[in-house]
């Protein structure tokens, strides 16, 4: 059983009581909260030989394991807020961990105005972290992987494939979250932490929608960057989204204007029974098979 | 830098935010959240070798990982809500591990009505498991350790120095802590997790008091528990909690009645210059000195 089996076999045997708008299987649950608002809730974890090698400087440790969370927070659409911080470390150079690990995760809140609140910190063989964040967004504004349409452009942020580079020192795209579900109707969103290839298909599921994307649309960082990263590597931590054809075109234009904020179109959503399609620069079509980092 | 000392260096450092009522240091942060009532949020990692051995059943691993964690939100005086789980699992006995662990952390949330909405599922070379929950409390019950006050009775739940026995199968005490601060004033509160002498020190130190415990009152489970592992083992989850020696008197009364909630009274609330002091069966008084289970 690999990792989205077990999810979706997972929420089928979950019952969630009231107060639970939208439970597993996005960035984050969505939760009942203020007349206005809903509450956003996503924890995420970091494995030592996983996630980072043994040897990562704890500054950036403690910086990713913060960024995750709070990406998953802004893929919702919403401000991140309240974080508790679950450690397990090693007996071995424990307090040095301890020390860079706050200092790297603090610098992160401090940047983006979350507050640690809590914790557990524990002994352990593996350095492990698991940060579980609580966020916030207004109820009109929430983004989701379900609201795709076919019809819809298709988006990203940033630059792919840089993952192996940056993915222990990215800065999570909240504000960029936050002028997208402001200033335009997003249709759907969420955020790419284990290749497009992977997380396009699991947005396209979850919206009952197929996809085109373009090989000569993708935005890929440095000359290195080849087209196999940009949609085959995970943890690129940008925004994944969708909105209409004339919200596109109002991005766009805003995006002109202002140089913010730096997205790129790459594809379109078409019927789930077209699949999940990618047109290369010759203009051949073939399907884009789901690949990237599955966590199990 | 032992644990007590890295989370009082900790929660020196971290500035919070607004929305918080109360942050590091007790069972659960203290949130704002609607006009009646405070959002409580709290973790707890359990780890392969530290807090069960490899072999233990998933299914009371899933089971405990839940329960301390309502257990924290229980000793807030609060009603657990929801729970993300996030997990790390070797490769050998993944899909058993799996199921196991979810059928007890399922058997346990629908037990107290908490609801499972999401989370993260990881390899890893040893078992990780850390829970974290959202529950509620009304503005006026909210209980924490700070509030002991001098000439307080000291009361605890069930019996003590069971947990090694137990620790995986508790029942958390979810509905005797709604018991205790609905129908009565409760100065201070806190579940004993890491042994009563440590967790008293704890209560008293974020009270700013003393006690004097009596060994003759230690409700002790069974012939063969000592006085040495009630104090000084952990893993209880018991409540540990004072109030007015008038609430005290009131409760004792009502226990009479109704046989519910078992609890003992176990000794007084002091001045902080008196510090920790227990009582023998000779009547001879001794220093408590904290011990028991230090997570590092």
């Amino acid at each position: 059983m690999n990792e989205i089996a077990f999810i979706e076999s997972l929420s089928r045997r979950v019952k969630t009581g009231r107060g639970v708008r939208r439970g597993i299987g996005d960035d984050a649950a969505v939760l009942d909260y203020t007349r206005s608002k809903y509450m956003l809730f996503a924890s995420d974890m970091l494995i030592e030989g996983t996630h980072f090698v043994k040897g990562t400087a704890p500054y950036r440790v403690g910086w990713k394991a913060m960024a995750v969370n709070m990406s998953d927070i802004a893929a919702m659409g919403g401000v991140p807020r309240f974080a508790l911080v679950s450690l397990g470390v090693p007996a071995a150079g424990r307090a040095g961990f301890l020390r860079g690990f706050y200092r790297g995760a603090l610098a992160v809140c401090r940047r983006f105005g979350v507050s640690i609140v809590g914790g557990d910190t524990n002994a352990s063989r593996q350095a492990v972290a698991d940060v579980s964040m609580i966020g916030e967004v207004e109820k009109d504004l929430v983004a989701t992987r379900g609201g795709a349409k076919a019809g819809d452009l298709i988006f990203v942020t940033g630059c792919l494939g840089q993952g192996k580079k940056k993915h222990l020192d990215f800065v999570p795209r909240v504000r960029e979250a936050r002028d997208l579900v402001t200033k335009f109707r997003i249709n759907s969103m969420m955020d790419i932490s284990d290749g497009l290839s992977l997380d396009l298909s699991r947005l396209c599921r979850a919206s009952r929608v197929g996809a085109v994307v373009y090989e000569s649309l993708l935005p890929l960082g440095g000359d290195r960057t080849g087209v196999e990263e940009a949609v085959g590597y995970g943890e690129d931590f940008e925004l994944l989204f969708t909105l209409s054809l004339k919200e596109a075109r109002r991005l766009i234009k805003y995006m002109g204007k202002t140089g913010h904020p730096p997205v790129s179109m790459i594809g379109t959503v078409g019927p789930a029974s077209k699949g999940l399609i990618i047109v290369g620069d010759e203009g051949k079509r073939r399907r884009l098979k789901p690949r990237g980092f599955l966590h199990f």
